[in-house]
């Protein structure tokens, strides 16, 4: 198995990248890294003993974080995502992994890699942590901006296939993200896919509401990538304007640091539990390989934990499961 | 100015109505309370001398928090809250105010008092904590699931005019509900809706990306019904989480006891930032009555700074302006 790795991408790239992927290397051996990028600002990260299944992809260009995704992937052909996204297309490696420009890696996705055939419309899936510590798989979180009921009857396939194979969760709760629990609430697109999914052959538990999502309610939480992308957005400022709030309270005089002392401990495990490090990455699922989209502020852990996730996929070979759900669903509506 | 109050609805009735209504009517003289209700529970919490300004009318019924909306409002005739709507129906109020069931208050409004002319569709607007205190009115939260481009302009013509003259903010700086921050971003509504916006008469700023709504970069943010509640809930769920982790964290043993003692000004000033109950109402704009929803567990407090700002909305006339917003739209479309 070999995994294509933007190592220019991210805020700590290339050294968190190329730390990430030494730690990865020597768990996984039977996991080939491609490292994409400028080959000398690599090779300062990898030390002097490079791993037999760490191999170098030297480019010339590096796609921003501030750079317009289509533009920048039409024009710079020897980004390291680029050249990675290629890799990927020509069977050279069976996934993309990047810590850049989530907007670039989603277009490079679809315009170099391709859809797969019978799923409409690719759906990037990000796991949130929950209060209980299960995390649940939300998507879409963002790739396509207005979806049909049929586009989140294949979010909820894709979401059950991903979370049962890849992340090991038994028998994935499938919830539909709406504003009330009863089956009649919500606008147009949930009202007429609640049906779709009820009939679906997956575990349906029907209509959740936001405010219970990080209550663990449900494994797998199927939405448009509107108000997926949105929930997410919110969800990060929410989380660091508190922990900021919280810190100038704890940091305010003497006694209240020595206070935060004691607290601590405590304090730090409460942070974990809102660790995306801990998360791994974000798949876009749908596309004809393993795409992996880890945070942009990705330490060397992150990254660690985003290759394990897509070495994960391609192990359970999750792609031909998403072929046989698509052929599956078309072989229903033909029937129909 | 007579205010029709549901004495019956919200998780502390008729104690915490009644108290909060007596607050507010030593503090308005100006003001007259309809207090709608079961009258020997209201007397109960009145007191023997009941100020001049309040006045109590009998009702059998109540919708409860668990009722279906349309069928409660058409059954319960003799409810509190239906019987307060038809004062505002009858001329015999200007306004109605619960902290009940917020779905059957939306269908009594609608069912009983009406649209305005013009207006196609009411919005329901919150005002959301912000980091900075200002505060953010967030519409529409929910009144409205399937929102068109024209019902988004509305919303922000009824938003600007709100914010100026009930919260009176100058010069309120409107945004739109996005997921980037560059013009052309978006779904089929926010993308259409966006030029329309920015010919508005108003101060219109773009797209606002979720993460920044609490960081206070608008005053009023205009979005569909659909993801302006799924925020809504997701921030609730996310403040009811957090704060429950991190009392665990504080209660944790003896020592950390002590420490949250030390803490307890800071972390209790940190928490009234994000206190409901200091933020008073969320009117539903663009009926023909002023009508406010208290949160449904309204302590006093909250029931007193709720009357506040349905006052403020009869003072300001704001109706009239939402009329003249409505034609001007009108007019212009006849333009065009």
């Amino acid at each position: 198995m070999k995994l294509a790795i933007d190592a220019m991408g991210g805020d700590y790239a290339p050294e968190a990248v190329v730390t990430g992927a030494i730690l990865a290397a020597s768990e996984y051996p039977d996991l080939t890294l491609l490292l994409t990028g400028n080959e000398s600002q690599i090779r300062q990260y990898l030390g002097h003993s490079v791993p037999d299944n760490i191999e170098i992809i030297h480019t010339s260009e590096v796609i921003e974080a501030v750079d317009e995704p289509v533009r920048a992937v039409r024009r710079k052909k020897d980004s390291s995502m680029v050249v990675a996204a290629n890799l990927v297309k020509e069977g050279r490696a069976d996934g993309i992994l990047s810590a850049g420009n989530t907007g670039a890696l989603m277009t490079a996705s679809l315009l170099i890699i391709g859809r797969l055939e019978g799923i409409e419309r690719p759906a990037l899936a990000t796991l949130w942590p929950t209060f209980d510590g299960r995390g649940v798989l939300v998507l879409d979180a963002g790739a396509n901006m207005d979806a049909t009921p049929e586009h989140l009857l294949q979010y909820a396939y894709m979401g059950h296939v991903y979370s049962q194979d890849v992340l090991l969760v038994e028998k994935p709760r499938i919830g539909l993200l709406n504003v009330g629990t009863e089956p009649g609430k919500g606008n147009q697109l949930t009202k007429t896919a609640f049906p779709m999914l009820a009939e679906g052959d997956f575990r349906f538990i029907g209509n959740v509401e936001a405010r219970d999502v990080m209550n663990g309610v449900c494994d797998v939480l199927v939405c448009d990538g509107f108000v997926g992308n949105a929930m997410l957005k919110l969800a990060e400022g929410i989380g660091l304007g508190l922990f900021g709030a919280l810190k100038d309270v704890l940091l305010q005089n003497w006694m209240s640091k020595a206070a935060s002392l004691v607290l601590k401990p405590g304090l730090l495990k409460f942070k974990k539990t809102f660790d995306y490090k801990e998360y791994g990455g974000a798949p876009l699922l749908g596309v004809k390989g393993v795409v992996m989209k880890a945070h942009g502020s990705s330490n060397a852990r992150a990254i660690q934990m985003a290759i394990h996730q897509a070495r994960q996929f391609m192990l359970r070979d999750v792609l031909s499961q998403f072929v046989k759900v698509a052929g599956y669903k078309e072989h229903k509506m033909c029937n129909e």
